[in-house]
């Protein structure tokens, strides 16, 4: 009779150990197919346990089909057919360790600094919603999110857009990538999206990814050139007339209602206004949304927590038109929303009880005094003579045009060995667009994650890049 | 000259008053296109504010395109063509609210009760993270989410589900249904998706809504019919082989090596597991899962904290095979991963702790504790005598089969007119199969977010409509 020691048989239950025993002993082919198991009282007796442990353990071995039973005769291996499969490769080493060099200094980064997060605010509000809305936590929310959240963010819209919409109509979710989705599945697969070219190359990489047609676009001094959109017959025009990535250029208002009057010339035309950093206008009042003066239904308003809060709280939100709003609750309500309550009810309440605005407000003045700083830096050092500073007054970047004779991947190399992580201009533009001499010799400084004790070794190595 | 009354100012600054205060009489049509605006210095002795206040004003409407300035002779309205476009709609009603009809007693809702969330725990982990991790909650995480929580699920699997697997091939997301979405994008648009019918619809409606061809294929009492996703012509099958929703079906082990087998034919043939409750059988071992026998990278497996922990908190995960996970990274390793910092890293830790093991255990008595009060009193009421319960033994739900005459959608509308929500067996069958009378009166009683308190009103309830 089969015979197992129960020697080895360490935390496991007594009838887990005999089940995986005997197990092991079927897929490693030592009982084979239509062997007769001993009978539960019989095996009981010679394993000294009871018969309720054999009843248990040969359950479990049915449950998952290892063994079979036939009224009054007893149980048997079944036929597991191992023997089909090959044998699995080992698994190879991290792929993700050689992605993730860290640079020093980084210039092209979107985090923000520990300290500029409001960590003990945020904590606290947390603690309280622990408290005070166990119920509604653990309650799910409508696919767009919860009430408190969209009317937080719809009277900020107000306050500080000058935009007034409904709750109903924000919808949030994990980041703006992941709404980028929805909002292919919401307006269609079959249409043609035109982006801003140069531009920020995740969202190509996005439309790409979800296999829809995207056709960069290129862009004069007010934005996106319209009769090239035309051109490019595409359907959903997909910009951020407030402050482009990474020219900086602000679309005016003559051309912002060319853009909405070429939407109102089709059903499926939409435009997506990518509104990410609208709130770090650094000289003046914010630039008004495209959305504020949009009579026809035709944009949709994306904005983001990353720019504001930090990049790792994944909270973004758009805004629906009230026909397409319609066509999502009927379309795509099915979704769960992705962002987990307990970040939904806190950031409702960060926002209603006016912390964001005094985050932004903070954050606009520690950036200004950072940018201030770098520029007044630079302006003073070796590299004074041969550098230029343009589009310093939004966003959390400008640009540096330098004159050199070195090419722009060898200026990025050699900061790069040396710690300093920068990008160019070029690097923006789609890879069809043919070398332009306009757009050489431009650097993007993204001033967000650097710290103030940072601003002078980063000088010093762009002067040594450029010295060379 | 332009005269505005500063009685109206409001919080806003001067520049800012003055400059809506013309940027509406621009759009209105009072100041008409290429109306010159009065010199800065005559404008602000006009209304007696500094020229610096008019200067603000005017650059702001510059930098919006209302206004443009000509060399030596001044400034002049922009044309902003705002007579274009069309006026919006109205804003619709609410389109939520009906959607949202709430019940006393739900039976197919897989929310939990707020008492079995485990906030003190949670508050204390996260309150902890904030005070310890603030550098690393700001930092960017790999696309697959922190090394931290990656490694914690790898070893649970290798503790709870004897799997091993290592930390870089976990994938962390925002919900499954989010990772539904980008393995879509992972294994191809072009594929065939085999889901099993019945089962979950939403499974369903997400590859429709990505576009992708989607085939519901029969079951027998071993589970998806492989003969029948052959005849499919699918590459890709959607199973639940450890506890099928909703019959409770358990895949055994002969089938699993068959669709091992299957999958093994064709390089790209895969297997989608979904384990979302394995967690909580609640009689015997849980069954082992079909990743553990894949010898040649076939199996995804995918499993979530919605049922664990609760189903507003969004955290899912899934596992890729090292050949996939190649791929995961070099065609989608630019999304950012949705799931806040905050989070993974509280989740982490609660994990690690042996929190997650403890909550899983509590929950397991708990539950089993209410589906066997709720069996039994369904035992010893008038329902006895109409009803079978079957496949009780795990999952968060059992069915019922009823003795009546009645049609399914009366009972659910008969129970939900009473405040009870139930689902029958049918509705999660594919609208092409044709009624068939051996599904008929089987309803599912997912008791997950019911409390004691409800098992004596649910049971006159559905009494109560059984004899009517």
């Amino acid at each position: 009779m089969l015979t197992y020691s129960m020697a080895d048989i360490g935390s496991d239950k007594l009838y887990q150990y005999l089940y995986k025993q005997i197990r092991n002993d079927i897929t490693s082919g030592v009982l084979t197919v239509g062997t007769k198991l001993p009978s539960k009282r019989a095996f009981a007796g010679h394993l000294s346990v009871s018969t309720i442990t054999i009843e248990n353990a040969y359950n479990q071995l049915m449950v998952e089909g290892y063994i079979y039973s036939k009224i009054k005769s007893g149980y048997f291996v079944a036929d597991i057919k191992s023997n089909l499969v090959e044998k699995r490769s080992d698994v190879p080493e991290n792929h993700e360790t050689a992605d993730h060099v860290s640079y020093e200094i980084d210039f092209t980064s979107n985090q923000v600094d520990p300290d500029n997060y409001p960590f003990n605010t945020w904590t606290r509000l947390l603690r309280e919603v622990m408290n005070e809305c166990k119920s509604e936590l653990v309650t799910n929310s409508p696919s767009g999110g919860v009430w408190q959240l969209r009317k937080a963010i719809a009277d900020h819209l107000l306050d500080f857009r000058g935009v007034r919409v409904k709750p109903e109509q924000v919808i949030v979710g994990a980041g703006t990538e992941y709404l980028y989705g929805i909002l292919i599945q919401l307006l269609g697969h079959d249409l043609t999206y035109a982006v801003e070219n140069p531009g920020y190359q995740k969202i190509v990489q996005i439309y790409k990814s979800n296999r829809v047609k995207c056709e960069p676009v290129g862009m004069d001094g007010q934005g996106i050139i319209i009769a090239d959109v035309e051109k490019a017959t595409a359907n959903v025009v997909h910009i951020s007339p407030g402050h482009h990535f990474p020219t900086g250029i602000i679309t005016p208002v003559s051309r912002r209602y060319e853009l909405l009057g070429w939407a109102a010339k089709q059903d499926d035309r939409y435009i997506i206004e990518d509104d990410f950093d609208s709130e770090f206008r650094l000289l003046g009042t914010p630039i008004p949304p495209l959305l504020g003066i949009d009579q026809s239904e035709k944009v949709i308003y994306m904005n983001t927590f990353s720019k504001t809060l930090a990049s790792t709280i994944r909270i973004s939100y758009m805004v629906l038109p009230p026909s397409l709003m319609a066509r999502f609750q009927r379309n795509l309500g099915f979704y769960s929303c992705t962002v987990s309550n307990f970040e939904q009810y806190t950031l409702a309440r960060f926002i209603e009880c006016g912390y964001f605005e005094m985050h932004i407000n903070r954050m606009r003045t520690y950036y200004r005094n950072l940018r201030n700083e770098l520029i007044e830096k630079i302006k003073i050092s070796k590299l004074a003579d041969h550098v230029a500073i343009m589009e310093e007054d939004a966003g959390l970047h400008f640009l540096l045009k330098v004159t050199t004779t070195l090419p722009d991947f060898e200026i990025i190399e050699r900061a790069g060995s040396m710690g300093l992580k920068i990008s160019c201009l070029a690097q923006y533009y789609d890879d069809s667009v043919a070398c332009r001499d306009d757009i050489e010799h431009i650097f993007l400084l993204n001033y967000s994650s650097i710290n103030k004790n940072q601003i002078s070794k980063a000088i010093a190595i762009l002067g040594a890049v450029l010295e060379k």
